[in-house]
């Protein structure tokens, strides 16, 4: 494959190659397959990346809603991103994923200059054990992308085996990429979409799940997440309902020193 | 003006009259005025109506992502709705709404077909007095549109006037259109957008703000909504974390028997 050394597979993933104006073009890898096709966070990753290699780009990141169309076949794929609308201090992105000239993946993306203003976390980091004192979970689910991560349950509940009461959907765990990375915008919105299906919590019998559409919001700037280099990350997730086909489960993720650096929604399709 | 008896405001506000196909027309209305240009919660509804209207829909939202580009003048507009994907059960729209040909708001809606399955409110309605037992707040917010709705707080916040303590963004309220009407998905989406910015209720200083972004999913079908009549909702709204700029509000709304049908999560620009 002459593979270049010491390249993680993260960026493997989300390598893009500019063909014009805002067109991309990338291919799936196998690091991060899903049960069909890729792992979802990688799709949002790569819309992402899209973005910030734009030479219009207007500041960072702040929000992020993908739209998974279809299923996205494994090989080569082109991504298209284009600058809305550009106001003074924000930028609106309108991406999309396109295989065989159809579109199977869309995203919108916001960027911004930040400016330093009055601030709060609200949402406060439980206090959780320290990740070097929780152990690794060997995730249940037999697909490649889950080996990409190191997920260590802060809580008493398991990622991958359901509540044995089927009542709580909630986890809590530390997670980190493998091998290890310093973090930026791509691989924080693959971490938003890290949990199992919540569905899978509640219900022993594994039933045939895909992410409909998610949003990721962003409170951290660049040079914050390379200051903190290749660190865990306290992820919580949590279902709010589930009903005839679709549910929602909303994700918060904290820094170590319960920084609360992104917030995340999304609603999934289940089969039953 | 010729105004027909009856017809609601806010049946007036989401009037569109299609031009051509997938294009309609429309205008603001002083009814749903804010401080700058219309209420939020009403240019969500007419993206939504927009697809409503649409003869090629497929099923009925299960998602809406709204992002605001720009201010919307008052006075006319032009929306335009056009599927991106059409699957077996679930269809992708992209929405656009001009003014002087320029985008100045998008939403990305997601339409399906629902089967029945298993299902769980895991999120639960906290326990409050009947509306009947509440109190409307005279909202003191300057803006038309807060009198477009009926709100009677059922703990012990504010809804308009903010934290003593300054520490808690928390509301929860019973609220319902006025006068009364029908709940649709349209109403649904604008009032999941009808929380004060959250961070009203932490400083009391009134600072300058705009919603980016923000994601509604849906749980319940047209016919439910239909059902349920003109009602009074219970609607909550957290600010998850506030950073250089911008706010994360997360929303859940229920039904008086307790059914959660809309969550929401959006991010908000503020100025200090």
């Amino acid at each position: 494959m002459g593979q270049a050394i010491n390249v993680h597979p993260f960026d493997q993933a989300i390598n893009l190659k500019a063909e014009a104006s805002g067109l991309f073009s990338g291919h799936t890898t196998d690091d991060y397959a899903n049960m069909i096709g890729p792992f979802g966070g990688v799709s949002a990753a790569q819309a992402l990346q899209a973005v910030w290699l734009n030479p219009n780009r207007l500041g960072e990141p702040i929000s992020c809603t993908v739209n998974y169309l279809a299923p996205i076949a494994k090989g080569a794929f082109l991504i298209r991103a284009k600058a809305v609308r550009t106001n003074r201090s924000t930028q609106h992105w309108w991406v999309e994923m396109l295989q065989a000239d159809k579109s199977v993946f869309s995203a919108t993306v916001v960027t911004a200059v930040r400016r330093e203003t009055w601030g709060n976390i609200e949402f406060k980091m439980p206090e959780v054990p320290d990740p070097e004192d929780c152990k690794s979970e060997v995730i249940d689910f037999p697909v490649a992308w889950v080996n990409r991560y190191d997920m260590r349950p802060a809580d008493s509940n398991s990622i991958s085996i359901s509540d044995p009461k089927g009542k709580d959907s909630n986890n809590l765990f530390w997670v980190k990429d493998v091998p290890s990375r310093t973090l930026d915008f791509p691989s924080l919105i693959a971490l938003c979409d890290v949990f199992l299906p919540r569905i899978y919590r509640r219900k022993v019998q594994r039933v045939a799940v895909g992410t409909i559409s998610m949003m990721v919001n962003f409170h951290i700037s660049r040079i914050e997440l390379e200051d903190l280099g290749p660190t865990y990350l306290l992820a919580q997730a949590r279902g709010q309902v589930f009903v005839n086909g679709f549910f929602d489960q909303v994700a918060q993720l904290w820094t170590r020193s319960g920084k609360l650096i992104a917030t995340s929604q999304q609603l999934v399709y289940y089969k039953e």
